[in-house]
């Protein structure tokens, strides 16, 4: 038992030293002044390396064989069993990755996010393609170092969404396409719905009030966390006692702070109710990113974009934009907030047409890991499927293969997380639905204590301590199923659409 | 010279390590919320043991000695020798120390600071009495470890003031106490001034405003900080690039926030001017806490509570504040922003009466560590100072002895450094004007490059690469000397008060 005392503390250490990176990374995006980014970098590298070194130290992988034995006789699903094995698991990924791999992979990623932002900029994707033709070899190589694999794309799926495999998603995604470009050919038939006065202009203070009152009524402990403005919102976790979100303001989608504020919401929700026993170890984090989405998802869109929310919301809103919303009733503005439109940019995209983004993301992404695509081709065959899955063609590269930052960072393997969480979260909602047979009228009642009490049971107490697909079976009696989420798309627009 | 590379690059490490301590420092005074105290704890403490133990660790003393040599053959004044000069004294004065007695006394000032604030709001110095006899035992064995010295109060004052002996501070204070205190008795022989108009309700969002728009003319670089609100304010850096201020608002001291703004300001001129050669070295800070409080002081004071500095100012000031400022010209602002009057609180007092507070300090700091006085005698021996320096006696030990956190923190040998700020910005001050014969014509007209220009050049491009009384010799030709402040404060005060 010593052993995993000591084992603990030494986590213990690499934690509050993560934990610090984080608020650095905060501040980062919030406060720091633009004479600071130089030396925050060299900060956030010191503390990055040493981390690393520390992780993967030969004392802590004979401390972490030291502990096996000892939670072997342990309930499996017990913390300190739930420790040892992931400690296992991600020591084993750490120390099999050269070091100068790892120093060569943050260097190139480094150039190519800078590069990314010009090329972006400049919708110059020639500029970009010498930088993403480095990370798919430095992808592929990374992946090699965990062979033998079912498939490439696996080692790289797993850093993000640990226990799933390709296969697994590709089986996920081919059911699901068919069924979900059906809805929309359903919808685009149909008349279009008024979102005119989602176009006015929303005072900012009112909008900030708006989310804040709203979230609180969610259940976000104001005493665990703040709200700030940043250039892209995002949730941070300094511990279970501080966990942040931020926010921003965009003039041209008026709607959009208050659905960001509740989507990040979702995910600090998530991080505040991880049970306080785990705090300062790496079970007290969310599970995976999919199950992170599933919550952030679900809070701004099977709650926030519902007819029940605004049944109890509505008449406040109306209260606080009069001039805005000025002749526009309950189902005129349920209607507009949810507008099917296929677009360009993924981060702007309806529930609808969202995971349409992502599967074209993750084809390409598992041709450039295969090899039967090149990145030089890439622009064209995004293009092509972006007209086949979505009937547009982007007219520059900037809003079409440009638009996302995440392979200039070397990211590859991220997107489907996004899509797989929208699934998850119907999943969970329907399990919901079955224990609070009433959750309806108790969201048009402005009521989420009964819901938040379910998730934190189910999903946010347990940290990271089950890996995401079992965590899902324990929940949901199967793995990750795209039908719930076709029955929700189906039910949603087909009263909003009257098809 | 791949030596002096190698301790550079360790050193680098451990700076950045300090600057992300610095980070989570600022965040946790300015925006954290409660519950993320617990946590914020633990990460600093693992980034302080951590940083101790790398700077501690036998390599560094290795490399240090393997540096020596080479350093040896250059110019004594150069970065590098510098920096092996000052890593020597400071690796040998952290390695003197066991590392048992470095976690005791955190552990016992930690406890002692709880224990202080709670003690101080209930005006009850036995409850703080056993904790404050323990930390002069520890700061007596601390000086113990660096024996022999000449007096048992220099190894304390040396982590404060390099350099600086208790023999000098004494002879110091002891020539400057007498003259002091005359003065003062000159100005209370006289009628008081009025200062009516500074207890009127000064809008808080026009106290900021002014308060950045004079900084702004000092020449405070807002792309390299910025300025928030804290319960006290302070000064952080994190690199040259990063240095930031906070302010607080009063509601009964209307004038504090815009001299504190000033204060501030003036550490963070000297942060934001050292060479940025320097950038990543210990180097990269102030010379001493008094050279720093120089600084500070010399913007709050002799500039901000000048007459030339009023002559432009006080037209802008009453400008934003007309009601509150009807019917006081800048003659009557002039004299009642330098009221003088003996008052219980050391952080509250005017300039005239501020160093009687320090000397008292002092003399019962040196008599503790001297075992002359005993902690449960502290009180008296307290008030009967307070009785003589300044003609009044605290009513209650809350605002007598326990006002300042310092001795909870075991910070004792720090307050002298105050005063010796004053003395030496005085002495700066003399120097500037001989070289800039129109200071205040400029100041008068609002102009304050001539004067910054002197002190980057002077000061602080120098940062920490020279011992605080050798730095104050190069430029003003002596140590620290009394005689200017003493002639500054009675040109100042006989003629606000007419002696």
């Amino acid at each position: 038992m010593e052993k995993l005392d000591q084992l603990k503390e030494k986590v213990r250490e690499i934690t509050y030293l993560g934990r610090a990176a984080a608020v650095l990374g905060w501040d980062q995006q919030t406060y720091m002044p633009s004479g600071g980014a130089e030396d925050r970098g060299n900060q956030l590298a010191v503390l990055g390396s040493l981390t690393h070194r520390m992780f993967t130290s030969p004392e802590m992988g004979q401390l972490i064989e030291d502990c096996k034995p000892i939670v072997a006789s342990m309930d499996p699903d017990s913390d300190d069993a739930c420790l040892v094995r992931m400690l296992d698991k991600n020591y084993k990924k750490n120390t099999r990755v050269p070091t100068e791999h790892v120093a060569e992979f943050a260097q190139v990623t480094t150039l190519a996010q800078e590069t990314w932002a010009r090329a972006r900029a400049a919708s110059d994707f020639a500029a970009f393609r010498p930088y993403l033709e480095r990370i798919v070899e430095l992808r592929r190589q990374y992946a090699s170092f965990f062979a033998p694999y079912d498939h490439v794309y696996d080692p790289l799926l797993d850093d993000f969404e640990p226990g799933l495999k390709t296969g697994d998603v590709q089986a996920i995604f081919g059911a699901l396409r068919p069924q979900q470009v059906e809805i929309i050919q359903a919808i685009t038939a149909r008349p279009q719905v008024d979102d005119a006065f989602l176009h006015r202009t929303y005072p900012e203070q009112g909008q900030w009030d708006f989310g804040v009152d709203v979230i609180t009524r969610f259940g976000y402990d104001w005493n665990r966390g703040r709200q700030d403005k940043s250039a892209h919102p995002f949730t941070t976790s300094f511990g279970i006692g501080d966990v942040r979100i931020t926010t921003r303001f965009d003039p041209e989608r008026s709607a959009s702070a208050l659905f960001s504020t509740m989507h990040e919401c979702g995910h600090a929700l998530y991080e505040q109710g991880i049970d306080p026993i785990l705090a300062g170890l790496p079970l007290a984090d969310g599970a995976s990113m999919a199950i992170h989405e599933s919550q952030s998802r679900m809070w701004e869109n099977l709650v926030g974009r519902s007819l029940p929310f605004w049944t109890f919301f509505f008449p406040l809103f109306k209260e606080r934009f009069p001039a805005q919303l000025e002749g526009v009733d309950l189902q005129t503005f349920y209607r507009g907030i949810n507008k099917v439109e296929p677009s360009l940019i993924r981060v702007e995209a309806d529930e609808a047409t969202y995971n349409l983004h992502i599967m074209l993301r993750l084809e390409l992404e598992i041709a450039l890991m295969e090899g039967s695509l090149e990145v030089k081709d890439l622009p064209d065959a995004w293009n092509t499927r972006m007209k086949e899955y979505l009937g547009i063609v982007p007219p520059k590269d900037s809003v079409g293969v440009l638009q996302d930052v995440h392979w200039s960072g070397g990211m590859i393997g991220y997107f489907p997380t996004y899509a797989l969480g929208n699934l998850v979260s119907v999943q969970l909602w329907e399990c919901i639905h079955k224990d609070i047979p009433d959750l309806d009228e108790q969201i048009a009642r402005g009521e989420f204590s009964a819901l938040l009490g379910w998730l934190r049971d189910k999903v946010h107490r347990h940290g990271s301590k089950f890996e995401p697909q079992d965590l899902v079976r324990q929940i949901t009696g199967t793995g990750i199923d795209p039908n719930p989420y076709v029955r929700y798309l189906k039910s949603k627009y087909s009263y909003i659409y009257g098809f």
